[in-house]
């Protein structure tokens, strides 16, 4: 098998370093900062330096995009006129409806690992980056299910969580859980030198403060590039913490006691709720069902699962002799996951059994 | 010595236990629910169980008021009129201005320690809560120097770091630094929430929003309590946080990629400079400033050195034999802060000398 990697940074070198070192494969890569690319080959991230975008994927499999996240769509682009058609291309950028458009083609597949963002730079890149970190992975109805199934095992191989996930959905679960927490870490930093103004010194910060502005400030090119690229989407989620916390100001305003009680009450609820979720343990289970070949249905069944937080933690396709029909084997952890994901795959109406 | 503990809950257990280990000294104690008060005296945090507030401060030379936010005011008012003319009368509530009123008694000086704030109860107290940390003070024109300086070494000698601050500014900043953060959390818990409705799982938290809401839905009795006695300020504090969130909200939706980099760098830039406030390092340097023997000499130093971010290492007074004059001993550690701590007192038109 072949890879390309297109930016080889931190996210890039690792996909190269994790891909040679794990899987064995060649991988050549592509950069538009030559040093950066001498850097990528000394450091053994990948195994040959291309001129271009196109020699790069010219006999590629699996293609990943890892330029910042302003420059990706050009890159995809030129990357799916390079490839060859049963080459699956993939980009990690942290914001996916910019690039659902290429979608249309059905070798693409839109994808995020939550890990390393933010250091930039190919010296930081490590092979174990993605050691069980959730790879985010956005197919839709076009996308081609052995390709997507291809996509997934690399992922998984390369040590990462691969969850399906809707290109929206994911914008704006991102907006709320990343970008919103980076956007008031800023605007708490900046109230909290307000109150240093005239000289005053502060000699202890608390610890929620610490905690709360542990990220302002962060690299300025990469959280720019992502603020605009989800801009909609976070506009309208900065617009509702304004409503939310204009709401909190009202209740502590008013001074009802019993109300502000249940106010807290039921955030703390809401953490567990959301720091529960996911949290999946016991036995792997495999269930097998069988699917017509045709395209959307991989997209499907892995979006339904994610949907419901159903974890694969595994998955393979075997396409039946007459290329017809296939058997799509999926792996998820504990009898409640995989109890749900099969009424799920039923609900889809396709035969599923547990193996 | 003898000290009196009212309310022997975490802190009120932590400074008897600390009182007895480190001081030596005895330490009566009254709680209103007389299990908590046993529980302390078979844990040892108190010499003494006494049935009302009057009887634990009749012969106190240092009594800590230490009830929930709620109860101090009576509990104080209770303490002054119980205690000795030569007593120091302190509290240690998270907000300070509910207690401003107080300092027409010159006995009377307002405390904060900033530690184990949240888990309520004697069975988690201990001889250690204040090592390190720092326990703003508030005195006042009116207060007793003599009795300041009893205060304050008595802090210094729990293993704690005696500050000074003014009771308006400390509630102002604890309403940045510590409220709002916590109202924060508690407004993101719930928009996170938002996100999975629906059904909706999610199989990761970014780190960004873990930390930013990690005080989420905090104890709801303890928070409301504070919420409420700095209620105003806090309001305050609020409106200019949504105000601030709106202009972000509007130079993101403008999408001026210049305007976007320069906030975020100053964020950036503010946060250094509040995590570097008050870090204070080198040697420990000796200042003898001599001083009328008159009311609130003391604390006009002690304001003057907290506000300009010098900590009080150790201070001691002497009084001059004819009682008229005296000299104040203030350890303070790094070149630089001695520097600063003897032009503020010369600009307070004292004597001083660095020994």
């Amino acid at each position: 098998m072949r890879v390309a990697v297109l930016g080889v940074g931190l996210i890039g070198g690792s996909i190269g370093l994790a891909a040679r070192a794990r899987l064995g494969v060649e991988v050549s890569g592509y950069d538009p900062d030559p040093g950066v690319l001498d850097r990528a080959l000394t450091q053994g991230a990948i195994d040959r330096a291309a001129a271009d975008v196109a020699s790069a994927v010219t006999d590629a499999d699996v293609v990943f995009a890892a330029a910042p996240v302003g420059a990706l769509p050009e890159t995809v682009a030129a990357a799916l006129a390079g490839a060859p058609p049963d080459c699956v291309v993939s980009d990690v950028g942290s914001t996916k409806r910019p690039l659902a458009d290429r979608a249309a083609d059905e070798r693409f597949v839109g994808g995020h690992p939550l890990a390393g963002a933010e250091t930039a730079g190919v010296e930081h890149a490590r092979e174990d980056l993605f050691d069980g970190a959730i790879w985010y992975l956005t197919p839709t109805p076009g996308t081609s299910g052995v390709l997507y199934e291809r996509l997934h095992r690399f992922c998984k191989r390369l040590g990462a969580q691969p969850v399906a996930i809707d290109a929206e959905l994911h914008d704006r679960l991102m907006a709320t859980v990343s970008h919103l927490p980076h956007v008031l870490a800023n605007v708490l930093a900046g109230q909290g030198a307000g109150v240093l103004a005239g000289g005053e010194m502060i000699p202890a910060i608390g610890p929620s403060f610490r905690d709360a502005t542990r990220v302002a400030g962060a690299n300025s090119d990469i959280w720019t590039d992502i603020y605009l690229s989800n801009r909609d989407v976070l506009v309208q989620t900065l617009d509702e913490t304004i409503d939310r916390l204009g709401a909190a100001r009202d209740e502590i305003a008013a001074g009802d006691r019993g109300a502000i009680v249940r106010w807290n009450d039921r955030a703390r609820v809401d953490r567990d709720a959301l720091l529960g979720a996911g949290l999946a343990g016991g036995n792997l289970h495999e269930l097998r069902a069988s699917v017509p070949n045709r395209p959307g249905v991989i997209a499907d069944i892995a979006l339904a699962l994610g949907r419901s937080g159903v974890n694969i933690v595994d998955m393979a396709l075997s396409p039946s002799a007459d290329n017809r029909q296939g058997v799509i084997a999926l792996w998820v952890r504990g009898d409640e996951q995989a109890e749900r994901a099969e009424r799920l795959i039923v609900d889809l109406r396709f035969p599923v059994a547990r193996a």
